[in-house]
């Protein structure tokens, strides 16, 4: 895989291995400070994926599997039997982290799986083998996303300007991210692809992270607030609009940031394809549609002291769903590391599965 | 005119003529400081239009037209003919501040032609004169929210929630609001409307100042990101979409807060009525369509440094209009002081005005 210097820019962004370790970029601090979290402590891994210092559904499935198998390194237990049990107890505990992503469920189970099957093995290889499990799940998913990226640039022409909303990019997995993937394939195929991203309210995600790090790779970015996309949109501006997932429900159903439904609603109101990229991991085969997926409900005061100070009367009423669910009907193709789906979803995310 | 508690306490937050004084608000510093500014200085009342210290269409009018008669008091003109033609200067410096909203000068050609029609008196009685005719767009201004009360109030059922964008309540008029008249009326005629409020990016006036006023009148107010209102509509909680205009085309296309063309695409996706209030200051029989309506663009800084951090990178592009329009073809109604318009409002807009 060549490496460009996008590609390069955002590994040494991303979540890494470090023997025995996670390291995790501490995305609240973004743009302002770049400060990395260095940890082999549960607790510490468990607040991170809470609090949203590492976000992005693949990017907390491989921060918690590596967060398992950190904390796991200094384990005394005598039998891999019994470190088996402790990495499933484990496991157990970060999934309380986050309900919405269905990656984090995916990751933590492939963990809890490679212990069980191999808890015939000494304490020590044990551990190598769960390090090694996390390793993959990382290098798995950088695969994914360039296959997706491959995939996506192919839907997108030279001189193309695409919206997204949050951020989808490679701060949300391990290299070059699944909305933007495409934008960064575009570009090492000497493609222009300009982007309009929304701010995302109330963490700001899409100022904070993806405006940032599309600046970083030198992409042409514009940053808009949410309430401007109908408005860039009416102005011809968008070819396209790219956005991630937190889970798809097997008929097509797409669970992602808040602001994401509207945003396909506005898409299909200006003819514009509203395309969803993300990893098969982000598939939910038991979610039979968007209905089965728990939406988190955040803190009011994110909304009404996100910047600092306080923005709204303290006590008023505050609904702040952390997703929403965007009907498959609305979506033009889901872009998967094994393809471009179409409708009917329920069949081709089947195929893509099976 | 029965003084309900709502309209007493909308009356103590708003705009009024102290003699020789304009008394403003400072919209700026809410909700966290009660501000209020009395100035004869028609530079102060400029820089409080331009920097949104006073905003609301109909606010801004009256602000301006009480600029003009208070920076006047003090001229030392010797005759009423040189008193007019500095109203005219005046009035001319105050119609720079802001681009989109025409009561502005709808507000400032009215004390203009008055200054012009009695440059005869002598130039206290002008002076008067001017202060009179403030303080009669003022009260005109009430009557008319009062009106659009009314009609608006008539359009909602007992238990209704309705949705409204930015602020165009009490804070953006002299008492009742336009946007939000038809809740404080619907509320003395003893029926129940419950609101939510879109925060409204990037001057939050939805949090602000629209959840703030509802607040301290009593009213069921929630508070949400305005990525968040396609979410609340399809969870079937709207029952109406109620916005301000600040300027309305001849054939009913409405400038409005940036994002209430995307409130207005998604309230039609979703069937619910999307109604405009405004008093009839706010037609512009000259300009045709909407294409005619110039459209403010705000600094950048509003979007990355709105609330005294940096929440982007800080060279990166952005785009934010203050305003769009709304085609007529969306909405389903608008409602000024003569009643309810409806399609084809090239017509129901020429009788009203008529």
């Amino acid at each position: 895989m060549e490496k460009t210097l996008t590609a390069e820019w955002i590994r040494e962004q991303a979540d890494r291995m470090v023997p025995g370790r996670v390291r995790i970029l501490d995305q609240t601090l973004l743009p302002e400070q770049r400060v990395f979290i260095e940890t082999d402590d549960l607790e510490t891994v468990w607040t991170a994926i809470r609090t949203l210092q590492v976000r992005g559904a693949p990017a907390i499935g491989i921060a918690a599997a590596m967060g398992v198998a950190a904390a796991l390194q200094r384990n005394a237990a005598d039998s891999g039997a019994a470190l088996a049990e402790e990495a499933g107890r484990l496991a157990d505990r970060l999934a309380t982290a986050r309900p919405t992503a269905v990656n984090l469920f995916w990751a933590l189970d492939r963990m809890k799986k490679t212990a069980a099957d191999n808890a015939g093995m000494a304490p020590d290889a044990l551990k190598e083998r769960l390090a090694a499990e996390a390793q993959a799940i990382r290098d798995e998913d950088a695969a994914c996303c360039r296959a997706i990226g491959e995939f996506g640039a192919a839907l997108l022409q030279d001189g193309d300007t695409i919206l997204t909303h949050c951020n989808a990019g490679g701060l949300a997995t391990s290299e070059l991210g699944t909305a933007l993937a495409p934008v960064y394939v575009a570009r090492e195929q000497g493609k222009t692809v300009r982007v309009f991203a929304d701010e995302t309210r109330p963490l700001l995600q899409g100022a904070r992270l993806t405006a940032w790090e599309l600046s970083q790779a030198g992409i042409d970015v514009t940053l808009i607030c949410d309430n401007t996309a109908a408005q860039v949109m009416k102005e011809g501006r968008i070819r396209a609009v790219l956005v991630g997932a937190d889970r798809i429900a097997a008929n097509g159903d797409v669970a992602n940031k808040i602001g994401t439904y509207g945003v396909a609603v506005l898409a299909r109101a200006h003819g514009i394809p509203f395309y969803v990229l993300a990893p098969t991991s982000t598939f939910d085969p038991q979610a039979s549609d968007g209905d089965a997926i728990p939406i988190e409900e955040r803190s009011a005061d994110e909304v009404i002291r996100g910047f600092g100070r306080l923005t709204a009367p303290e006590n008023v009423n505050v609904y702040s769903p952390a997703f929403d669910v965007t009907p498959a009907e609305l979506i033009a193709a889901i872009v998967c590391e094994k393809g471009v789906l179409r409708p009917d979803y329920r069949e081709s995310i089947r195929n893509a599965l099976g």
